[in-house]
């Protein structure tokens, strides 16, 4: 028997731990080439909140009484295929289950001559660092003479651009919410951070860039994107990652004032983006990623919940920041270390 | 003495046809390599509002008390340069007067070998032909099977984007105000028109575009310019060229609702640009449309006011959008034919 969190009803406004039912589903039986997983670390994201909804996007939405499915780290506890073997560490699209059975073709077997901890291949080692990658570097290409602002700095993504402008050179400031992922900021390579909650983030805008910030890449919308944009220098690039200020209304949300002015004045260029359309640069990004972890250079920020019960409101603690780093639930206790 | 229109007062919200004034000024004695000028047809452009307000923009503002200048079309009447002989005909950037002096070096002198009015070289074989160009072909990369939208397309700019787009074989419609400059969009080629002042733009846009827009041309900003991006396709490309809607407003206006999840979801690019960054290009762009021109793909679509004293009047209404194509002040009498 595997258990099962699935979608009880589309969440309304900010999700609520009760959008989501946990079942008890039994095993099929493996078929040839499927191999059955047991997750170990799932990864929790902003983006599923959209899932979650019934609009049209860039994947399908979840389906009330479906699972609710996530990347995940899992462990191979059987399999019936050549190309996995049981003791596998493997990375998948999973769903919020104690186990599952899919195609040994859909897993990703973790690389065993890495000394990383293998949930960084959900953070700066798997999409999240992919996500950084290609906004700031593919897209943005930032340059050593970039004057960056990230928001959500302290966050899964955040925190690995701001890293990878550090690594190519660039002045990065990130604006997060709270003086304790402020302060986390420094120890990442931040040149400074922003607290906007604690202060008027226009005039902190205007004293962290005198110039104008170059590039923008944004992850959250609403009044720091408009702020932001506000303090562009001409030429700007901004990179549209996420706007998960946003995420939860109920309504259309206001747009920055002024924009349409604004970008043709300033020339600016607003791109938005989504992973999945990169997937093929992941070799080339990995090769490089992992070398800066080991140089010491990209540092994996993580907050790691306990317990495969607390997945829900795990997930509902995203929208009040409540993580730093990536957010990951662990299935069954942490070893100590 | 030469005849000057300046600048008597920073306009708030619509211009005024006495935020002019009408001065006499002395004509300078020629230096070496200078010559005098008599502008004959005075380009009439929206971004020039920008200019008579005093805030920090890519051009220099308007000084009170002096001349409004724009790019004009003029016959030499007095020659103290070796490269431009009296009788020629010359484009240049022109104060808003009876005759300037200037240094020859500043002026470009018209084709003599093309059979052209002179007039197109302020309109199609002008900036107004390369803005279009840059932003549809060089930027926005239109192709034979975008669908395009462009605003304002009735005028100088988007009157020659619809007829670009169908040189490089893609489906165009364009918005235009009133019934009349809507059915003149079909005699230029477009695939079909949007009066948005007589339909619900949003129910015309999802009838034009059941597939969705994959290359936006703007020129207004504002409510069409939220419209237009809740119906793009995938991955569009949004060029943005202009804000006429908003130029006279006195209160930051309001954005875009749902632009910043929307960029997101549908990994939309938007860019603004301005032609000036973009001279270089211009020879590449003439030699191209006087083949369009003579072929008869690309036609010159002009309103011309007669007199010069009419100049604040006719700049004012372009804010009303008055004028069908480029608006162009004619200093003297045009001749029948």
């Amino acid at each position: 028997m595997s258990h099962v969190f699935v979608l009880a009803r589309r969440p309304v406004g900010l999700p609520q731990p009760d959008d989501f039912d946990l079942v008890e589903l039994p095993d099929p039986a493996l078929e040839e080439q499927q191999v059955r997983v047991e997750p170990l670390m799932i990864s929790v994201d902003p983006y599923l909140r959209g899932r979650m909804s019934n609009a049209r996007s860039y994947v399908a939405p979840f389906e009330v009484g479906q699972p609710i499915t996530s990347a995940a780290i899992g462990r191979v506890v059987e399999s019936n295929a050549s190309t996995i073997a049981e003791g596998d560490l493997v990375r998948g699209e999973a769903p919020w289950a104690t186990s599952y059975t899919t195609e040994a073709s859909s897993l990703w077997r973790l690389p065993s001559d890495v000394e990383v901890n293998p949930s960084a291949y959900l953070g700066v080692l798997g999409m999240t660092g992919l996500t950084a990658y290609v906004g700031l570097v593919l897209l943005g290409q930032v340059k050593a003479d970039d004057e960056v602002l990230v928001t959500a700095a302290g966050g899964a993504v955040g925190s690995v651009v701001g890293q990878l402008a550090k690594i190519y050179g660039a002045r990065v400031v990130g604006s997060a919410g709270g003086a304790d992922k402020v302060g986390g900021l420094a120890a990442l390579g931040f040149d400074a951070g922003i607290d906007y909650r604690a202060v008027d983030f226009s005039e902190a805008l205007s004293a962290s860039f005198p110039r104008g910030i170059s590039l923008f890449f944004d992850n959250v919308g609403g009044s720091q994107f408009e702020a932001a944009l506000h303090h562009t220098k001409d030429f700007a690039r901004v990179l549209s990652c996420g706007a998960i200020s946003q995420y939860n209304d109920t309504e259309l949300p206001a747009g920055p004032r002024g924009l349409e002015g604004l970008v043709v004045r300033r020339r600016l260029m607003i791109q938005g983006f989504i992973v999945s359309d990169h997937l093929a640069r992941y070799g080339e990004y990995l090769k490089q990623a992992i070398g800066w972890v080991q140089e010491g250079k990209l540092t994996s920020l993580e907050t790691i919940v306990d317990g495969f019960e607390n997945l829900p409101t795990a997930f509902v603690s995203l929208f009040r920041g409540a993580n730093v780093g990536k957010l990951l639930v662990a299935t069954q206790p942490q070893e100590e270390g």
